[in-house]
């Protein structure tokens, strides 16, 4: 076993022994969902104030909502949410490369066949130069989709990982 | 504002009061990736052990390892991570429905355009009939992609919504 898998079975121990939150529903009590980035630097739980139970959590690499389409709709549509609070941050590494660069790093490691299997599930590795310009896009791009009603509330914002504040874009 | 818009902002204010991790690098500390669902009664930091800092958390519905096939190249390739932890869990949405009958639901709350214009993100809702062989499969299919060397190890896990433990599966 890892010393990251034994870091998970040691944490799943003393996390259950003082477990009371056996008994909350399936449906975001607070009917909103949160899209952010999957850096290792936000911990959406204290940052945001999202009590167990209340919201749905979607992380990818640059909190994309084109990525994260298909989770919203469940959330939406299946489980009722009716909020969105998007939220992207200082110093992604979105922000560091472009679409191309990445396809010729995955190419060059391992090999043309891995980056056609790639672009079978994931046309695009989504980058963005521009942080709060990608926060108002991303926003856009959601209230123009057919996919979610206009009767959802969006708002875009951006953690600062150097800070630990967020702030609101649009 | 919201009132979930309220609460994020006071959560930040109190967060940002006392945040002492502003140093952080953007590469995880220690090199591996959770992938685990949007569920709201999820809380994959103290669950399951994730110092901030520490790893990539993905999040999306179902713990999909092809929905989240772009975050991991992007957390292996441009960012060095070399383990994986997949984790799905009890009581999950994706155990309720077919994909078909998703469609149906989009279709008929939100019209024929607004299922055209999913499909061209997201074919499919990637639903699981049993949770221990959902599990199974998507190790299996990280293990099979080209996309994810053979020397980044992968674990595959349950968690349960009803006692906060955390279960090796494989």
């Amino acid at each position: 076993m890892s010393a990251i898998q034994k870091n998970v079975e040691s944490a799943s121990e003393s996390y259950s022994a003082s477990f009371t939150k056996g008994h909350l529903a399936l449906p975001p009590a607070k009917k909103y969902l949160v899209l952010t980035c999957m850096d290792a630097r936000i911990d959406p739980a204290q940052a945001f104030g999202i009590e167990l139970g209340d919201a749905h959590v979607i992380r990818n690499a640059g909190a994309s909502a084109v990525d994260a389409l298909r989770s919203i709709v469940i959330s939406e549509q299946l489980l009722g949410t009716t909020e969105i609070v998007l939220v992207k941050h200082t110093g992604c590494g979105m922000l560091t490369f472009k679409n191309e660069d990445a396809f010729g790093i995955v190419e060059k490691n391992l090999g043309a066949e891995a980056v056609e299997e790639l672009k079978k599930y994931s046309p695009e590795f989504l980058p963005f130069p521009e942080l709060d310009k990608a926060v108002e896009e991303d926003v856009k791009f959601l209230k123009a989709s057919k996919v979610v009603p206009d009767s959802v509330t969006i708002s875009g914002w951006v953690y600062e990982v150097e800070t630990g504040k967020t702030k609101r874009v649009v």
